[in-house]
């Protein structure tokens, strides 16, 4: 009978520090609710300097994670460097040499999760991920557990903290993106590469790993629309509040007769629904299953403490098996790839917010409609307040349901018109 | 090895209907998550007259529940009649003959709780009771595995979906307590006797059961203070608005100093608070861990389907274990209740809101006020709006902190003032 649990932790930045505080804050709970002893043997990062910021013996402070995936007494490694080259070898020796995994790695699990969860399952060990999507809410285990007896129809996630606090900040103070990004930049909760976070990256990373385990099969980064949040201006959020909407940038899934859908786009959500309260750094989820109905959940997303109690989570989730001495495979991504149909963005269907530039004169609303009904797109609001004869001054439209081909086609067709100045703004609506 | 799982379902009322319509609707898709055979073999239920709502053979339906949990062939019994007697009876007996258990029988497990884990240590089964609280939102999974790293600090739940349908209308159509209790039963909300609802009893049986999983004990119901409805004006909920805050009935945990407070009432909450947004009779449930920091829970708590959600994804569970042929036993409840104290009611800390009925004189106000600050009770608000001298009229005020003995001295001693009518109405705030 084992008495003791080995963990090997490699990356001692954010969520690393975080989880090592956390297994000593809650060392003698974790050891109760595991039975058994936790021992963090090792842990190892490039950066020395790290190992001062913690209560660690010394001795556990290693440079090189080769270590810890090598050694025979390690049960878990926790996998917190990031990226897609050391990261993935360590993980895939560490499955070959029969240990477990803990990761909060979206990127490598978004790229490469195929051969990884593959390794997985001709291995011994498990990969546990909880803390790659939305940090500290539960996401994975209550999708894998809490929902398992719902058919997936729909999730709607607000899963990346920086973009939304930047859309957060730019709507209550009324702010430009560049100005807000900076405010992020400042206080911490952006990069100074904001690439990941405000081109929707990190969001589709996130999504892939929520669609593909909702539709238990394993999807890949071309299967995601991606737009992210750079084209938003503070204008546009302006008006959406005269609609009483407010601006998102979302991970959608959808499985509608037969087909899916995966995108990521800033969307128009109606204030009255609850994920338009998220603020702020929070992350949030709202699933749609075919039983349950829909659920949210909310919480932190991001932070040292908040993924680490995702990491520990796994930890403990683990612990259990191995204290059992069961490892039961659950194949979460069993349905061939190739078995699934992908919805192209030309042919889903949506309600759309357009914001003209329009040379204020006579007739404009009547040609603008004209092309949109020409395209079987009807109009359900339209607002203009701003009117200065001969001026540009903003028109901005609602639509009703329409086909994003047909929108586009639309669009191509009026931003050529005489009376249109600048490129037309669309953004999806979406009523989760 | 088992090629098929067996189950038997005893009580045919609204959430065993939705158990049956799952395990069709969904029957592939969970053979798959279970990687067995689902076989519903008998459905129990005393009234023939329930076996025609659905499409079942007719030599599946049986209405003496005994043979089920007798029958060898069955490993999951799922008991959804209710109540203390038969139920009981039903799972300590299938217990003994190493069958598991999934329930939605909050009062039972409120009650009993303590006898039937017992039985359950000992025995070869496990017991679900996901659907017990919340109904479609996995709280008690969450609380199990997704929170695992966390010490719970407090929890605060919307957990009785008729008393938040009847408190939602009162705010929405300036009702009484009486004509939305009479809209809730028309709609079949509520039952004919709304006592266990209204009164705040289910709430507590519930709370109960995440409290007891939060501090890893076995509460009682006498350790809970419970405060329901009835007592609730529209006036109330229209000075509550006034101050920007709402109404809500809460299952209210915290842990604090050692001791841990279990309680159940009317309470004020602000509205830029996420959980004052869960209206009708929808539930939610916010935790805070000392790792994660607050994540919330949202979704349908009650009805046939996404309650039946959550029993299904507890035979799910357990399907699991029994399918690796590995049944770990986590004692949930392991810390002896004696070990643990919780505090008098008299002893909490809290804001109050008040509502003095008040003869409109000069000098009022200062009396009041007085008494209150002779206890260190201190006043935030004060509203007054309709003074008509000499009348009788309402005055509201919200306090700071303060000990929930002095506030009752206070009272004891307000109530007793020539210029008081009435007994002044008290109701607790909170800020989750």
């Amino acid at each position: 009978m084992k008495e003791t649990i080995t963990l090997g932790l490699i990356g001692l930045g954010t969520i690393g520090t975080g989880v090592v505080k956390t297994l000593q804050i809650n060392k003698s709970i974790l050891e109760e609710r595991i039975g058994k002893k936790i021992n963090l043997k090792w842990v190892a990062d490039l950066n020395t300097d790290l190992k001062h910021n913690l209560k660690i013996d010394p001795n556990t402070f290693i440079t090189d994670g080769r270590k810890i995936v090598e050694d025979p007494d390690v049960d878990i490694v926790i996998e917190l460097i990031g990226g897609c080259t050391a990261a993935k070898d360590f993980i895939l020796t560490a499955l070959k040499n029969g240990k477990s995994i803990v990761t909060a790695n979206k990127a490598l699990l978004a790229e490469h999760g195929k051969e990884i969860f593959q390794a997985e399952q001709s291995s011994q060990g498990q990969i546990g991920y909880e803390a790659s999507v939305a940090g500290g809410i539960p996401v994975i285990n209550t999708l894998r557990n809490g929902l398992a007896a719902n058919d997936i129809i729909s999730l709607y996630g607000i899963i990346n903290g920086t973009a939304n606090y930047i859309l957060t900040k730019m709507s209550s103070d009324k702010i430009s993106f560049e100005d807000a990004l900076k405010k992020a930049q400042e206080l911490g909760y952006a990069e100074t590469d904001p690439t990941f976070d405000v081109e929707g990256i990190d969001t589709a990373h996130k999504l892939l790993l929520l669609g593909s385990l909702a539709r238990e099969t394993f999807f890949d980064m071309n299967d995601i629309y991606i737009e992210g949040i750079r084209g938003i201006t503070e204008k546009d959020i302006a008006y959406a509040a005269e609609f009483d909407y407010v601006i998102k940038l979302l991970a959608i899934y959808k499985k509608k007769n037969g087909v899916v859908q995966l995108r990521v786009h800033p969307t128009l959500l109606a204030k009255s629904n609850l994920l338009s309260s998220v603020n702020d750094s929070f992350n949030a989820v709202s699933f749609r299953g075919n039983i349950v109905g829909t659920n949210m959940y909310y919480g932190r997303g991001a932070g040292e403490l908040p993924t680490a109690s995702a990491v520990v989570a796994d930890i403990v989730d683990i612990s259990n098996t191995i204290v059992s001495g069961n490892i039961t495979k659950r194949n979460d991504f069993r349905i061939p790839r190739a078995n699934i149909t992908v919805q192209d963005m030309d042919d889903i269907e949506n309600r759309y917010y357009l914001r003209f530039g329009v040379i204020d004169k006579p007739g404009i609303l009547a040609r603008i409609a004209g092309i949109l009904g020409s395209l079987n797109i009807s109009i359900s609001d339209v607002y203009q307040k701003e009117r200065r004869a001969g001026d540009t001054v903003p028109l901005v439209m609602l639509t009703h349901k329409a086909k994003e081909k047909n929108i586009r086609l639309a669009l191509n067709k009026i931003d050529k018109l005489d009376i249109i100045r600048g490129k037309t703004v669309l953004i999806r609506m979406e009523a989760p």
